[in-house]
């Protein structure tokens, strides 16, 4: 049926589709609708506590007999310098009048930990089928404890390079995250937004380079996105915007809204929302400060500002400040249930590669 | 064999491969090997006079019985400003003062022509089968007149909106320029370089949007490729950057040897060698001025002072202000005949498709 079984092998799963962990606009939900239908379900946990990580574990166990995954940042977190948070609350300041906010009010600070020994220790206990980085991988005493704990590993890699460190490093797999892929770029050997390769172009030299098997992500979200993906030499491919449209994701009325009018040159990678380069729609903040900037205090600090401008904007329904998160293929997302869009995407690519050749 | 032939038909050619014309990186040679092996090949002419536009398409046509593709910019000329050209020339002043050079010396002026009616009339009198458009179209009357020679017309689109645009207006079939793609990109609907959309991304989108066939470019270089492209809902493909490291292709050696350096992170989109939003390997210009700047005096005139530092620089070895057009699969370019490097490219494409539902 599929023309490569190593991932359904490794994952012990139906079909070759994983889905993405979307900090922050999921939950157990999504990950138990997509499970349900046999893709690799995935709990985005970079801005759960401990404690909730274990919880969504649980939950998902409890309804759906399933291989798990939980995905974690990696990122080495930096102590933001009040110089240029300062400067960056500055240059947001006239958006603060505009929306007549204090621009000078306290903020709380911006929560994305990276994977740590708590953590590990939640891994150990509820030992998920599959542990997937972000940004990297943990220091290598914590990496090794989460393949003790009987985990298969997979990361995300930007370029070639990234995905032959992740493979000399022990990962299961590797995700070749293509720059049209929505939300942050794992990006960790390098900072070059402008030299980010495309699917099309990674996929293909990344099979070349690592032995492991490649998942495809980015632009995916039909049945000829995964027979392509396949076609360049990816096992299998992670999808993420195609799902937030599904009832099951967690974003907003007006996210909800952008996406649903996003077309194939709506989205820019920026660097303005967090600090770190994410494609998202272009939205106002983008616009008149990036998409790329050098300014701010880095991730995530930079993201802190623009909570009280969001929750301002986002009051009069204007998606200004907000997070549009979303890949180049957004507009070809659906509003179908999670587990019948899995459904839907499997037999749609089964279709297309028997007619390929036919 | 092929899944989808209406290429093959419209065009009468025996591959669903289209050599993409490359204005300054080849001549007839590489043309004329393209269609000896059963791809449609094309001549570019943007920098070329009428007259030997003409005389080129009488080589091919004395070497190979096979339909020609003659290729033109539809950009709207401009005049260069002179306080934006001397800015420009004060911006490289550092550099012509480094290699020796006056900064003040007089420079031809830039020449890249659009279509225009003396083209025109070589088109009428030798009736190439193919005519191929970049940055958009000429104005109705001439495309009429290319129409009514019998000429099938094809253009670049860069996003749907330019699909669209160019379907309504009678194109017989729209190249899907994937960012990926190496040299000028054909935005005219758009100029805004952070939103244009990867191959993956592309493709299925304009399938969906244009009833005409659609031609998958940017990041294809190997029979992967080619099915993928089939797969994502493509009736062909045009290669360029894979055709750069081929005996017939008239790069020099410094442009050779970045070639034969570059992975998938080396390549950027720049508009500071042009001033035209272009894919090339990162040189020391990009890299210092841009890859993106607001400066300089438009295209084609910003080139006209790289003249001088790339003669200069060259004769010491190095590509810093050279143009290094190519995509982001220059890596799995192969130093192959051109006409063999066709054949294998087809070979691999169908075997590709076969194992794909096997």
């Amino acid at each position: 049926m599929w023309p490569d079984r190593r991932l359904l092998d490794l994952f012990k799963i139906d079909l070759p589709i994983f889905q993405a962990p979307m900090a922050g606009a999921m939950d157990t939900e999504l990950a138990i609708a997509a499970a349900k239908a046999g893709a690799l379900c995935a709990l985005p946990c970079a801005m759960l506590s401990p404690e909730k990580a274990r919880e969504q574990v649980n939950i998902v166990r409890q309804q759906v007999s399933a291989p798990v995954s939980m995905n974690f940042f990696a990122h080495t977190p930096t102590v933001p310098e009040p110089t240029k948070v300062a400067a960056w609350r500055e240059r947001l300041a006239p958006y603060y009048k505009e929306l007549q906010l204090d621009p000078a009010m306290p903020l709380p600070s911006a929560a994305r930990a990276p994977f740590d020994a708590a953590m590990c220790e939640v891994v150990e206990d509820v030992r998920p089928e599959v542990v997937s980085f972000h940004f990297g991988l943990p220091e290598a005493s914590l990496l090794r404890r989460v393949k003790d704990a009987g985990c298969v590993v997979i990361a995300s890699a930007t370029i070639v390079k990234e995905a032959v460190w992740l493979a000399e490093r022990g990962v299961d797999a590797v995700i070749a995250q293509g720059a049209e892929s929505g939300g942050h770029r794992s990006m960790f050997l390098t900072d070059d937004i402008a030299t980010q390769p495309g699917t099309f172009a990674l996929v293909p030299q990344m099979a070349d380079a690592v032995r492991v098997p490649v998942i495809a992500a980015g632009g995916i979200a039909d049945g000829r996105g995964i027979a392509a993906a396949f076609a360049l030499g990816a096992a299998g491919v992670q999808i993420g915007t195609a799902f937030l449209r599904t009832p099951e994701s967690k974003v907003n009325a007006i996210i909800r809204s952008s996406l649903a009018k996003g077309d194939d040159g709506s989205t820019a990678i920026t660097n303005v929302m967090t600090g770190r380069a994410a494609r998202g729609i272009v939205n106002r903040a983008m616009r008149e400060l990036g998409p790329v900037t050098a300014e701010g205090p880095g991730f995530p600090h930079a993201s802190a500002a623009f909570g009280p401008l969001k929750a301002a904007a986002e009051k009069t329904g204007s998606s200004d400040f907000t997070n549009l998160w979303a890949g180049q293929a957004v507009a070809l997302g659906r509003e179908l249930p999670a587990e019948e869009l899995v459904r839907a995407l499997a037999e749609d690519a089964l279709r297309r590669l028997r007619a390929l050749s036919a």
